[in-house]
């Protein structure tokens, strides 16, 4: 299949293209750098040495023998060379990754708010409108978020994506009726991902575009079969207080002997995912797409649930370090359940790597080994919710 | 009290700062004039003579002894002068029409699918980000539309905003739970509307922000009381096939003895306000704001309902007009039936103005009384929701 990766350069779209193209598929990555760009800006690096694009793509086609085209392009603001580029390789697939997907960083300041909404939003409605206008027969694979759920109803699994509701009617019957599972954001970033979910909706009904939303929990871990091949194919690793999901936090703080820092009593409870089964999701994905007026199909992209304290003393067994509870900057419940459905993806194939199997390898093969390179100033924690949260 | 009126040369907004004016509030007017600058692109007129912004502002002093200041401002583009307006003002309320509000407008092509989710969704997250920034305690009042909730629940009367629904759970038990209404957009345009409720809804739960969201109707009518108190403060009638409303298209029609055109059976049943009524909903609206922590209070701003076939006849009855039923530029379901909630506003003391009294002055003071300045190849919809519907 000729697949686009928008978002190819990212911590999840750069695995998904190689793991893509290693299966054969002719694969260009739409990139326009801007999460190196937000390195740049936050003064962090990955802690991986990651490489710059040309190097990284020299080396797949020197590893794999497989080139991977790659388009320097905003899809956000250029879209005239986005509809240039989709005309010209007439894409089976478009894996739409083009989002600043950092909860923390789109609540540091007005601008982060800003730049988040006009880039996630313009970005995923110049997609849509680059498939209806140049006429391909494209289906569109995106990167949700478990986060448009919120918290859930207590008592009950997260369906994937759709919820059946009893509605009451004035005669005092009820009908149901079935809704996308009520949006519930807890950041503007997660707000970004159930605005897309309502363009998703009415492009798929107006235009019959095909079109499967992922609702990814948190991903963990490093590298896939395929970075791993080359140290110059090596994925990202973000350790810094936006960037940094929980658990690269927690092996990082591990690795340099700072104590993992739980916000508050760490009794959130968050899916996870190993990156290892995010890119095989994203190819079940694209080998099982809807058909034309099928609606958008939703498949919750997790396989384990932890809450973050037990997440915490996983990581300090297997490390020795110390537990630390922090004030949580953002604003949420301090205790939460989740349970998710996730019969979807298992019943397409998917074998999950557990974090049991799999974190051993992250803290020998990642932060330890590359821990000199840590810059220990920026792991806290800075961007706060609402100002009232902010350190006096 | 100090009132911000964003959008504030529009149909609706100019007639809203003239009556805030009038009741005594210091009214200060931001806009971009983009309104006027649609109709260059789209090379139609307002029927009515209006004029220019200075020349309004002039005359309503004259007539009135009140200033109305403005502020020439593009709040989607330029966050650095709307926050330091909301600063330097301190405005109690703030009402919100800067979005582009034509349905046909926001299909006619991707630059215009484009534009409208731009220029919409960053308008209004800017408004919120600025008020967070500022500080201010100002209350938000913003114009939605009826469009939000599609074509609602069959055997339903529509809600104001919120619905209870029945979830059921994993142990067999059902639990009750208040949901925004589920959105059905019917266009782009539509669809911005259903996403600005999602940035409301965040913004109140994060930063306790007070906003009233205002579902309304299709406006019609011309003039208010204040609008009739000089020529020179006429406000719009548009009539053209993206920016008509379908009343003010059979008006048009009628005054030049073109057929009255219903698109498809005309079974289509939509929600209707007059002008003065809209602006005095959004005068009881300020009068009654939400507490700070409350909710987003969601009104439904409209006060009848009727079939378009039905409209069709009315206008035909007054005026002699023939009536043509022509091919459905939508993509709509042929009939739909409404019924809606609008106890809130009226509780508050609206005393709605029908289409019975009103339109026998809109036939004679306006559509007759222009009529020489219509451009009558401007009047059919030249937008269409898909490709296909499009006449080859």
């Amino acid at each position: 299949m000729k697949i686009c990766v928008i978002g190819g350069d990212g911590f999840c779209g750069w695995p998904t293209a190689l793991h893509l193209s290693q299966r054969g598929h002719e694969v260009v990555i739409i990139d326009d750098l801007s999460r190196r760009k937000i390195d740049v800006e936050l003064e962090v690096e990955s802690l991986t040495p990651i490489k710059p694009m040309s190097v990284r793509l020299a080396a797949w086609e020197e590893v794999s023998g497989r080139k991977i085209r790659f388009e320097n392009v905003n899809v956000a603001k250029n879209y005239a060379r986005l509809l240039y580029l989709l005309q010209d390789f007439a894409p089976d697939a478009i894996v739409h990754f083009a989002e600043q997907r950092a909860a923390p960083y789109s609540m540091k300041s007005s601008y982060h708010k800003r730049y988040t909404v006009d880039n996630n939003l313009n970005a995923t409605n110049n997609v849509l409108a680059a498939i209806v206008e140049s006429g391909i027969d494209a289906h569109l694979v995106h990167l949700g978020t478990m986060g448009v759920y919120g918290y859930g109803t207590a008592g009950m699994k997260i369906p994937e994506g759709y919820l059946t509701v009893k509605v009451p009617i004035d005669n005092g019957d009820e009908v149901s009726q079935e809704i996308l599972y009520p949006a519930n954001p807890g950041s503007i970033y997660h707000m970004t991902k159930t605005q897309d979910q309502l363009m998703f909706a009415f492009y798929n009904k107006n235009d019959a575009l095909k079109v499967t939303d992922l609702h990814q929990g948190i991903v963990w871990g490093t590298q896939t079969n395929e970075t791993k091949l080359d140290e110059r194919l090596i994925n990202r690793f973000d350790y810094d207080g936006d960037y940094g999901t929980v658990l690269n936090r927690f092996l990082m703080q591990a690795a340099i002997g700072y104590p993992l820092t739980v916000h508050g009593t760490g009794g959130q409870t968050r899916a996870f995912i190993h990156i290892q089964d995010t890119v095989r999701c994203i190819e079940l994905a694209i080998e099982n797409p809807p058909q034309r007026g099928e609606r958008v199909r939703i498949l919750n992209q997790m396989t384990e649930t932890h809450r973050v304290r037990d997440l915490a003393q996983i990581v300090a067994k297997i490390t020795g370090a110390a537990v630390e509870n922090v004030k949580n900057p953002r604003k949420e419940d301090a205790e939460n359940d989740l349970h998710v459905e996730n019969r979807q993806l298992l019943g397409l194939g998917l074998d999950p790597i557990t974090l049991e199997e799999g974190l051993l390898e992250e803290v020998t093969e990642i932060s330890r080994k590359y821990a000199e390179r840590c810059d220990r100033s920026k792991i806290p924690c800075v961007s706060f919710w609402t100002s009232d949260q902010r350190p006096a």
